[in-house]
């Protein structure tokens, strides 16, 4: 029995930068950017040699001077820092590079635009992964803390009874979710901002007009809408809780509860996650 | 020397409240209210003789129990609540609701509002809080989570300097700051929805257009701008982080970095806490 | 009607110093400052004169600075820090000094303490908060994040009942809290690590073993013993959440629930805030 | 090209059960469950068709009455679970429980353990995560929140240099970290309880004896022990942030800063992953 380094890697995380592009009007930028490097590196794990190793300080130092030529979208800055690591250094096999990216809106004085001034744009993330390899390369866009909310259109029933059911059949409930959505496309001649523009329009919508039967119908109708639409999207992943509103017994006080006063409970609450994809795309675990 | 009791207050903390307004559009209202009572509440306290409590779980039932009828305005929705307990209970002789209500926008489908599917709204909440003993009211009204920046139009110099300042004086700089601000009204026959829309336009344009020498003439600009214009309020009490975003020194690198890219640090950071008031306003510190 | 500026204060909150002192063995302080100036700051609001301003990052500063010197007890560190801002900068008429102070265990190996390797000790903390102004100086200790829980010895009935009222009696219930407990000593002669223990103690012990009838009795009790047995404390704050823990009903599935299964709910919780203070002390506002 | 659905699970989440085991002397546990299914839960996902559903509702009384049982170690609990979802239900073909539990000390009241009443016993927690499928099982155990840190004994030296490269080498450098850990059994002829404390005590004491010379080292070092002493564990994965605290530059003061103050920061961070495991073992990424 010998024991070995089994998978590894290591890097700097939640780099924090904005970057503000001057002129007439400002442009504003601000993303966190996570860093992952894998290869050769049973060294310094073994014996503390670290000559194959990149400071996670120096991959800090690299995000903020490439954030001094343009950005673009943060698609395009990862792809730029992943093939930076794999390129400069030959330990690095794979170089995975996370971007949260949190949208500022232009404030408006008077009904105008202001030219500099912004305020935050939602509690909403814009998400952007990266994986590269010597030979591969995967991009994964996303979206995160999209939270919505149907207040009626939603049902559950005719679910498998046990021994353990409690839970009355509904035809009318509310459902609500914070939608966690990762999709990944088969190449990279992608405008990646329209894409995900739409990506993020179709889930929205599919999500406010599908009658639900379940929470798993509206995730799959979500994913399979996007897939339909946008050829350069290969899968989608969603992470999508049920947010259970639960219908709040008024007969005590004399009061009848038609669906109108619901409690808004944190945990435990349901977890839905599920991939849609389609026939002809090759897996690839480690895009994600 | 005797030990006895001194202020105390008890109450229900974060009840999560939605109401749903049906129709042929349906309308959306989420609020966590906290409720806090003081008064003749001393046997409890000595003796454990509850014979005045109002427990804790009825407060919560009353939520829900009045959430049942139209709510209004949240702040129509704590005066509600809050004179309740007051006339109710005669051990009661202060009740404090404060609500904080997370705002929801309708889902856009196909360029039309969606009758009964919404999207959250931001990260910023509402807050109303009222207290009401057996013969004076107060109201005080706020938003929470609105997060500001300007990337110039920002100086920080002239400041006084001793053994350990090493600041460097700066004629710009970025200004971001997430603002909580609460204001009390001097009566009650306010249009609370317009009073509070105009409040918040106030804030965000005079944080845009104010040259900033420092946060707190930032913070007091804003302050004024709302007294100014809305005789309705008395006072106004603002508590501005300053979240610092440091300009990366990029030499090392051979690079130049003129204000452009920058690193938004998490901790420390300033906090500036100011009210702005007027001069013939009796202080009411119950409100708070 | 004049506008014009109410109470502010503003200073650097959260700087994240942790102190080692090197010898034999070595010794670790792990603290978060923050601070707050209040005083004659009115030019820096009302026109940007920042001339009295001392920056938030001078203050920053300053807290690494005198940790260089021995640091001795946070009240000891915070006195000194407090004192240095009024006393040196005119301008300051009262300096408040909060500080949390995260403890860490010595790791044991092979039966011994090790000289240099610490583990953190839990996620409860140690407070003080000394406020300082020209003539006067304030000291209140305090801890949070102590969480305790008694399985059985606690109930809850004889409460006042009305429309909203469903709770029903009990004579056995879990009683859980997380204590925020804040002391104020009469003067500054104290030995403060063993006030804290002692303090810490009593308020344990006394949750442990007073029979509860409210949780509202419980913490009276035990501010009250606090008290009793530290001539040194002038009075004492608690804010102690009731952190529900209801019983299932497991009847639909055939078993009886005698006490033993509980859901641990989040929110909503009651909220029990009170003081426990002496007849002959004199309140201290601008402690707190 | 057919859109067709990939892999998906679902489940409750965050069930927190806290069970009471009553006699002279009561005993706590403390569990938040979380419950995550796979199988033939296509029909839901396309038509709705939920007669394969198991409600996440149903999950969560099935952990409650199962909590009525002696729950054993969280193992022993995980293991009941799965092997009942995948046995009673013929769609669940595969069933994954993970389960945290908060320790909890008994109360000491004049230096003797009381019988009933108990502390929260730190932020470190305990976890659980068992896989099970029609003919395997996985058991996995860990802790998380184990917040290590030592003052001297840290190098981190002879790295790699490139464009980007600041960092100056060290031979002396405070070392802070919060383990994952996360261990993978062989079998479940296991004694949990042993086997956990054992696999703890070698990673902090690892942790505190080895020098080292980068963190990989240390993480290396740390899961070595744990598999070089207790042969049930078939491999270990740890996660380690490397959480920095910097040295303050106090030069600008006058003063000498040898090590002794510290900037403890929040983010970036590194982040260190790594596996250790076995040449003869085989993989099992179902396990994780």
């Amino acid at each position: 029995m010998t024991i070995r380094l089994g998978d590894n890697q290591y890097g700097k995380a939640e780099t924090h930068v904005v970057r503000v592009t001057r002129g007439a009007k400002h442009e504003l930028k601000d993303m966190t950017v996570s860093i992952a490097l894998a290869g050769d590196f049973a060294a310094t794990h073994l014996t503390g040699d670290n000559s194959h190793v990149v400071p996670t300080d120096t991959q800090k130092n690299t995000v903020f001077a490439f954030a001094k030529d343009p950005v673009g979208e943060i698609e395009d800055f990862a792809l730029r820092l992943a093939r930076h690591f794999v390129s400069d250094h030959r330990a690095v096999q794979r170089a995975r590079v996370a971007i949260a990216e949190q949208p500022w809106a232009r404030i408006t004085v008077a009904g105008r635009p202001h030219p500099h001034a912004f305020e935050k744009d939602g509690s909403e993330q814009r998400l952007a992964a990266v994986t590269c390899t010597e030979d591969s390369e995967w991009v994964v866009s996303g979206i995160t803390g999209l939270t919505l909310l149907k207040s009626t259109g939603s049902e559950f029933r005719g679910y498998r009874q046990d021994h353990y059911t409690t839970l009355p059949e509904t035809r009318d409930r509310v459902l609500a979710t914070a939608v966690d959505a990762r999709w990944r496309y088969a190449g990279e001649d992608v405008d990646w901002m329209a894409a995900r523009r739409e990506a993020r329009r179709l889930l929205v919508e599919t999500f406010a007009t599908k009658h639900s039967l379940s929470l798993q119908q509206t995730l799959y109708a979500m994913g399979e809408a996007v897939l339909e639409a946008r050829p350069e999207i290969a899968e989608i992943r969603l992470s999508m809780p049920n947010k259970h509103h639960f219908v709040v017994d008024l007969q005590p006080f004399g009061l009848n509860n038609e669906n109108e006063v619901f409690y808004a409970s944190d945990r435990p609450y349901g977890l839905i996650e599920g991939t849609v994809t389609r026939d002809d795309v090759e897996p690839a675990d480690q895009a994600w």
